[in-house]
């Protein structure tokens, strides 16, 4: 018996556990959310819900904005995919004014669909992602810079802008208590956008 | 003796007590954030400190975003006399446009002068200011109104340009870990906002 293949089989079992239990308790989150609320959603409620320690959930997500983040961070990788591969104007193959206008459209129509998980994802002690930068920073930076503005600081615009599009629901608009009210706050939103872009685009 | 005036001492007691307590935790909350950094500004750590019970830490409070709300709310109604009466161009008597860019550097340099306790301040359960509007939201709207723009919903603009203005330091931006680059960054940022004021209020 190889004792190296021994050695090495704990650590890929606990890695292989790990695994798992994450997977485990994102499905009960997510089953809490659709059922309870996102106020439910805490690292006890989710512990004792998902039969895991408390401990356990804390190594996974570190707080409970944590797990929020990682319920977000699947969806936001289907999001970046239509972004970066998807039809355009989303997608490749337009002109940059345009692709700020369908994106805002589609990031707007994201947020409304995880208003509740976003805000709740939201960790008072650092930035929604510090260091790297967003989807949208990364994204809204890339499109100013083929648009030729004649900007001096394109990164603090792209920040600017990013916080244009996300900050009205992070920070300072509640929920729409029904869907066409949510509707309505959508166009409105869409429309705010496009004129700010377009105002922020021309020559 | 008159035993109305004995009944109707108890709660006026008991308010003299509310306002005592509040400002005692205020006032200890003050002095934990400037010796131990916000990370220790608890619910619990507030009560312990202040020898109050956290019952009433929460009764005044209501969450320890509520802390920081509170603490925040007295430089703000500083901040705010100074936008309403102080000289122009932050107070009243020059044009729009030059109003909202001395009001956006303003609001920059108070923002980074209170970078924990605002980040602190926000509740993922609520928006920060449900309703009302934030001081912000309020006055870059009515100046909006003054400048003629021509924009169909000044109203969400309004909130769009809000969050352009705060979005970066509650959301996107880390702390600048020194002096000399909190100077660069107020003046990037305020630079920044000043180029997106002139090309929204361009003709």
């Amino acid at each position: 018996m190889d004792r190296s293949l021994v050695a090495l089989g704990a650590p890929r079992a606990e890695r292989a556990d790990a695994v798992r239990n994450r997977l485990h308790l994102l499905t009960t989150a997510r089953e809490m959310l659709a059922t309870q609320g996102a106020d439910k959603v805490t690292m006890d409620g989710l512990a004792e819900r998902a039969g895991l320690g408390k401990g356990t959930v804390f190594r996974r997500f570190g707080s409970r904005a944590g797990i929020f983040h990682a319920l977000l961070d699947d969806d936001e990788r289907a999001f970046q995919e239509q972004v970066l591969s998807g039809p355009a104007p989303l997608g490749p193959g337009a002109a940059p004014a345009d692709r700020l206008i369908a994106y805002g459209r589609a990031r707007i129509a994201f947020q409304l669909g995880h208003y509740d998980i976003a805000r709740a994802a939201l960790d008072g002690t650092r930035p929604i992602a510090a260091g790297e930068g967003t989807i949208s920073q990364v994204h809204i930076r890339m499109l100013l810079g083929l648009a030729d503005l004649g900007v001096a600081d394109l990164d603090m615009l792209a920040v600017q802008l990013t916080a244009a599009l996300e900050g009205p629901f992070l920070l300072y608009l509640s929920a729409p208590d029904h869907a066409d009210a949510a509707l309505r706050v959508e166009e409105r939103m869409a429309q705010g956008w496009e004129e700010l872009v377009l105002r922020i685009c021309r020559p």
